[in-house]
């Protein structure tokens, strides 16, 4: 069977793991997710891209807020507000579960990994969903005004702040973990696909564990990267904003370059093409709809096929 | 001011509780709560009888159940259903912001007595709730089958099982709080008030905390117990079934010698009267309305300052 793996941050990049998970056989599919942008609130360990895909490929993601669950109650948020609890990070009742019944099975030495896996399993999901690492990486974005946790700067600051880069902590203790290391050097995958999520906070903590780009370099499959970028902008979330305060330059030039270490070829929304010295293919990447998905993702496949021939 | 103290358990303890909050001026009660049913729950600290306390006087219980919150919701519940997770103990989606934000407090070395008194301030409670102890009393109820902790026996196992006897784990280590021992040995209090709740599992725990006993004996103000009993059996929960299988007789006479070491008068529903060697008052104990339990409050106030007078 033809696997694929699929590097996703959170709301953008589990589009095209859904678009994915619902052209291939669902078993064929492996999502390794972000976890820099986990972390711990009200003392609970919470994993929002690995939470995101997994609702995403469970059906049971929010279309409206385009995080948390459909259909989700907020008795929770009101009754710790009445107690003087903290309420800047929104957590759903439903939501909830996953982050208690993590936390405990983290605090009795159950890995990241299986308590992910075992979510999945529970969910109905056939694909694998794997965190990136089961060691703490955690995202912090520095800025004028000094370092911010990740969240601190995302949520409770709705990226106001203006960054000058990233620290990845933990990510120099990190190790990639058996399941990753295992579907990136799979024989059997026929493609890596790099999600279009925001390459800063989604996909370069994943590429901060140590061993991950030279596992990617030396990949039997092709690497192919979705650019986050339509007409020069991103969809949602800070990417062209980061971008900008960077000095970097606002076009695919800058993703490409930015995987040049393991990329084999780039996936643009059409008139983005830019020049660059790998394989390019437009087609376009909105994805609103369930069919913009898997349409998608059946361009990524075929692209990568080509790749591969 | 008169200032009264009320020793309570959780569902009939925490109604004559409310009974004395709307007759006295709120300020002027002192609820101590047992903490023997406090257990750790998926990694959080649940402690059943303050948050009943609480609920209560803050208006907020649930009237059907007879524990919880008013209007409670599910979801939590029903996410962590689906994820696998232990589901015999339900805690509701707005019960469950105490729990959380109560272990995160916890965890940062804040004492339960604070923890307990900011949550009934941000409610609205102006009278003064406090655990019986803030290190760590667990309840473990023996059976022929081996020892039960309290929840698995009250909760899981409905109390089905035969008790053989009590163990409080941990009360020899317990202290009595700077609060409770100034609030029972305080000149200014009128009234010690034993509620009616269960002798063995709802007081005896807080008569384990060493010095608990010594200081109801030294108090200047009188104590009166309520019994539970109501025509020789309990209104609810298994009082009645544990004085039969410890071999106890089912009578006011069993309530009047647990307590006789510090016990200044009982009050009993009529019919219930017992001879025993202490002032006794009978009157309607069944608490169902609110005008009932503000009833018995007055009552137990009455005979409160008949005996100190």
């Amino acid at each position: 069977m033809n696997r694929v793996v699929a590097i996703s941050g959170g709301i953008g990049g589990a589009k095209l793991a859904l678009g994915l998970y619902k052209t291939l056989p669902p078993v064929a599919l492996t999502v390794i997710c972000n976890t820099g942008d986990d972390f711990e609130h009200l003392g609970l360990t919470v994993c929002p891209d690995i939470d995101t895909v997994t609702y995403t490929l469970a059906g049971l993601a929010n279309r409206t807020l385009g995080w948390g669950r459909e259909g989700e109650t907020w008795a929770f948020m009101e009754a710790l507000k009445a107690i003087g609890g903290e309420t800047w990070f929104r957590l759903g009742d439903g939501d909830l579960a996953l982050h208690v019944e993590r936390t405990r099975r983290l605090a009795i030495g159950d890995s990241l990994s299986a308590i992910t896996r075992d979510f999945a399993r529970s969910l109905g999901i056939r694909a694998a969903v794997l965190p990136m690492a089961d060691t703490h990486v955690r995202t912090i974005v520095q800025t004028p005004e000094g370092p911010l946790p990740f969240q601190r700067y995302f949520v409770e600051q709705q990226c106001a702040p203006t960054v000058t880069g990233f620290d990845f902590d933990g990510a120099d203790k990190a190790r990639l973990t058996p399941e990753v290391a295992a579907a990136v050097s799979d024989p059997d995958v026929s493609c890596i696909v790099i999600c279009p999520s925001n390459p800063f906070i989604s996909i370069d903590p994943v590429l901060a564990v140590p061993g991950m780009v030279d596992a990617l370099r030396a990949a039997p499959a092709p690497v192919v990267a979705v650019s986050p970028l339509i007409g020069g902008d991103a969809v949602k979330g800070p990417t062209a904003k980061m971008m900008s305060e960077l000095g970097l330059e606002l076009s695919n030039r800058t993703i490409a370059a930015r995987y040049g270490a393991f990329l084999d070829g780039l996936i643009v929304n059409p008139g983005d093409e830019v020049e660059v010295d790998l394989p390019q293919h437009a087609t376009p990447t909105l994805m609103t709809t369930d069919a913009e998905k898997t349409a998608v993702a059946k361009e990524v496949l075929a692209f990568g096929a080509r790749l591969a021939s």
